[in-house]
């Protein structure tokens, strides 16, 4: 896997954060090259944010739907592969939609779009043109998250009883998006960030996580949304009860007015043969006590970890990897996927793994039914999800 | 305050756990002098432990009514000052109403009893006696709980928002109750234990913690409650989502099914100007962050802590204090207020601090509401308690 | 092991630190009995503090002569069964000689005399009146130092290579003593606290410690001590290299002037087949990692640690002990000895275990060899030391 | 700073593991593309590692030597700028030598050459040549390392007194050379390591780390150097006591056979107005406290920390950064210093840090001095060092 592939860019011009993320994720591995760019919805903006990353002058656009246009002018095979998507939500859905409608292969923000409505159509037009598209749910491509999914499958923990999954964030606590802070003012605005602020924004996240390990199936949620900074237009804190199908049960929190914390998202799981834990700030070790013996500490990068779990580390244990490592794992996955299908192979099971628009469209479902459970004077609202026909 | 008070003690004889604990705490401090017994509703179990402890043969009683007539009869000065009820949870209120009644001060292991009802009835009959009456959540007595607690009060954390309050255990995670574990079998036995399991033996805790600490009142829950080990006849866990009044949002969890851990009791309190994280299993730190600086590990013994905290601690910090000295401070709370009352003078406000009855009488009615919550199809119940008039 | 010790006590008075910590000690499993003092080498000071303690007046005793005078006079059966020795180095000399010469057992703070001819000589006294004599090396009464002993022991670690001890306290960063310490007043002065300062207070916990773990002897060492604090009399900081019998190797670092740490006492060895790892301020835990396979975390009350150390604790895992805990262990390991010999049979091995006078005599000969290699333009400074026929 | 610079490679081909990391490295921030490389000293193999990595056919070369002439024929700008040089140890200096004499600027691994014979000749050769010389010390270019100094350098710490830096691996452990690994084989090797084995892999680091954040001078050692692992040629553990000029004291310990350890390598400081721990494997937290204060837990991405770390991160706080990216700091640190040279400007200093050719000498130096004192009667040996005139 060593061609690396063309990629575009809609969003993630200057002053942006995630943008940069994304690029120095494409890059990490070496499998992709960053030859285009519509980076921000203001034309001159997106012309100054691509000389600034000293992009082809040729491929710096205006606009998204300029990119598209000139890039489908171009031969085959000196277009862009894969276009990764790293807007405010609400332009994640147009621009996702035309890319993949017209062959040319997605990565895409979370979460994915504003609507149920918007991501069946989405997986539609998908499913017609074939191309890959993931979704960047980034914390899923931490190593040790991996094995600890590979554990619950091989049944390490026996049937799981519970889960516990956190997302706890203090950088709201005040009213920020008064203060003239961009990454505050679209996630706090509804039209940009959708019906949910700290659900939408890191909730998913934590719903994402706690479904790729366990593998469990939400049938019904029990929320508590509440907006504590005065003057804020979206929750800024939730709590979820959560009822998986066979009969686990959970709680997912998510808060960004918590003050003090980070980015501190964590995960334990409880099944009947064991338990483990697993923090997102300090990621490169598990906790894990089986049922009769002491608590283990798992660390990245250990020979008995499973094989997807080796397969997504660089370094050995005690070389600590983090954030960009894990969000690089998710890019990588893509392009494994997206070379094999160029290259008429089967994509390495071991790698190819990534959030898939699947995960996306169920996100966007949990957002919506959060929402509605939170309004409810019900207890619990129903929560299943399944793709559409 | 150096006379040792004369205690007697109902329960806690051979194979109970939580009367050595009591023992213990009552003696670390030199304020109790063990002197009478009825450890046993066995006659002969109650004979046999009081010998095994070394009590006076004429004071191991047969059982709690022989050794109430029997303290009773002594002369004034020579009877027990105070009783320590640490029988399973049913007996608890006949106990605790005849000696209080009799005007014998008790310290009362918790929950307090199995309804409101009694529960009312005991604090008439108190309110009447004038006895001091202490109920052991016993992880109040931790030197960093009264600080947080004090912090709250002072301010320093602002309005708060948000409480997290969990206890999670394992060693209920197979069905221990059928393999002859004295513990096991009477905490899930209805009967004995009341109408809730884990919410019972350790939900409790955290209510009462979260309370003490944050001083705030409960307006609404909703909780679901699960039994997962099958056969068993009571809740294994539980997980509430919590309404303050004043606007604070919070989550109860609590569970004995969880594998690995072992007495993982944790607080995290979020308010507009900082917040804060304490865990019983390493109590002698507490994390605390303000609204604008970095995080603080603050640490027993320091002088910067409350007096009240530094008052609740006997040795400098490093020189960590635990489980059995924090159980100690409920004790010398107590002893503080009965030596008062004998002395007639004020008790010390920094060491005269023990749950009260009334802390006792709210953790029931949070029992019987978490219970009737998790038969409600209705999301949220009143669970807005007050003292009977 | 029920009818309580009668313990005398030599120091501790007003304003001592220690003298609360034993007295609580040995009072916590309920073996002794405190019913005589000579708590002040002040005579008023002395009595005074006895009427605080509430001792009966008539065994308060303006001395220590005068206390082992009256005892002696008591009958058989009613005098002291014990001394604790809690008074300022200087002391422990020629108080610990008198009562262990008239046969009263001995329980002293450390380090144990100013110099090995005093340690000697009271070995040859104590071999001659077969008392029990304790020196209060808590740290070694942890459990899970117990059971770090006995893995070694059983060869769970193979081959010890490498043993890293290390006490590090910030307390001592300023002149304390010159600000009406008393705690620092006394340490620092040569004539009360011996010919060394940090070594001696702590670096002797220190050796004692590996010494007691590992039962590696010490062959060769190489100290570099400094006095850091202006106008101090004695060392505040050490650092030693080390060398055992057999080709282990080692580190061990003390000092009081590391600004921000307060009691931090920590192990680590490793052998050819694991490693393990402790610290004092959080000593509920310990890890463990064999050559292959996950770290585990081992946790003191579980079943799967040796019988000593199960003996050595109170409640279950998860329910913190410490460092009263710790030394009340010592105690206890004394009380039993003592009582075996009373009652003419075997001391229960899992439950008499205390540092001995051998303990502390070679601890004293380690503080002595620390201070002369300090001195020496010489590499390696011999270390061994035997007890002397 | 955006135009990529030309790099070129010596060593670092398949089976390597610092090759990779290297690449990564210069990678992640986009200020390198790596153009050319001689990646093994095995023709065969280097022209093979180079196709794997895709590079240009004509740019794979056979030999460092075929490297060197064939770029310096190619026209100005069209020749590498740089050249990373990730060979065994015995390869650096005259591959070093060779580009830094031809006027390419260079990225070397530690430590930097075999002799200080050699690496003052290398400093001569540079100071002729004018070219930017980096040595990787990865482990400065972690940003709370850079905020250590800073702080340091303020005198937030007061004068310092006291150094404790280590670095623990046990991978080691086992004679692994034996066993047909290549990275245990040429490291155990003193033709291709040098004349120390632990000492110059990873104590190396120590030293330069310590001396990094604290700038103290080091003026004489005392080492012991042992060999534990039978068969092995060099030490696999060494522990050195260290004296600074002013009077700071230190201990520097490193091993590669301590049992479950896996890349710890941690530093404390303590002077006398503060203290600070910091620990690599988890390396985006700190710990300082001041001498009146609780302890503080300092963390990467927040605004109190120094400039120059937050010019070193490039994520918000609890969003982990990791090793690749303390790596990508050398190497983006000697861009910046390469390009603000070939701009005819000003390096950012916040950005041009990176541990120069001196800290390689020194390193060098060091190591012998190590030796040295292990092999030498006498206590203390001078380690004084001073570059060339």
């Amino acid at each position: 896997m060593t061609r690396p592939l063309k990629l575009g860019m809609v969003g993630g011009g200057q002053g942006a954060f995630i943008g940069a993320v994304h690029r120095t994720a494409a890059r990490l591995d070496g499998h992709y090259e960053l030859v285009a760019g519509a980076l921000s919805s203001t034309p001159d903006k997106a012309l100054a944010s691509g000389r600034a990353l000293g992009l082809p002058e040729d491929r710096t656009y205006p606009s998204w739907e300029a990119m598209l246009d000139a890039e489908l002018a171009r031969p085959e095979g000196e277009r862009i592969d894969a276009v990764s998507i790293v807007t405010p939500n609400h332009m994640h859905y147009p621009v996702a939609r035309a890319f993949a409608a017209a062959g040319i292969h997605v990565i895409c923000d979370k979460p994915l779009v504003h609507t149920s409505e918007q991501a069946n159509d989405l997986l539609a037009v998908v499913r017609e043109s074939g191309v890959v598209f993931a979704v960047t749910y980034n914390y899923t491509g931490y190593p040790l998250i991996r094995h600890a999914r590979d554990m619950i499958r091989a049944g390490t923990l026996g049937e799981i009883r519970k889960v516990i999954v956190e997302y706890h964030q203090g950088w709201l606590a005040t009213n920020l998006e008064a203060q003239d802070s961009k990454q505050a003012d679209w996630r706090t605005d509804p039209a940009r960030s959708g019906m949910a602020g700290a659900v939408g924004d890191i909730g998913s996240h934590a719903e994402n996580l706690a479904a790729t390990v366990t593998g469990l199936e939400l049938e019904a949620i029990c929320a508590d949304l509440t907006t504590f900074v005065p003057g804020r237009r979206l929750d800024d804190d939730g709590s979820v009860l959560l009822r998986f199908a066979g009969g686990a049960r959970g709680v997912l929190m998510c808060s960004q007015v918590e003050v003090g914390e980070e980015n501190d998202l964590r995960l334990r799981v409880y099944g009947t043969q064991g338990g483990l834990s697993w923090s997102q700030e300090n990621p490169n070790r598990m906790e894990y006590t089986p049922l009769d013996g002491p608590r283990q500490v798992l660390t990245r990068g250990q020979g008995y970890l499973s094989p997807a779990a080796q397969a997504a580390t660089r370094i050995p244990s005690g070389h600590p990897e983090a954030f960009l490592e894990a969000f690089a794992n998710v890019y990588t996955g893509a392009a494994e996927a997206i070379l094999a299908g160029q290259e008429g192979r089967d994509p390495d099971p071991l790698v190819a793994i990534y959030p898939t628009l699947e995960d996306g469209a169920r996100g966007v479902h949990f957002i919506e039914k959060t929402v509605e459970s939170s309004h409810s004077d019900r207890k619990w609202t129903d929560a299943r999800w399944s793709a559409p026909d």
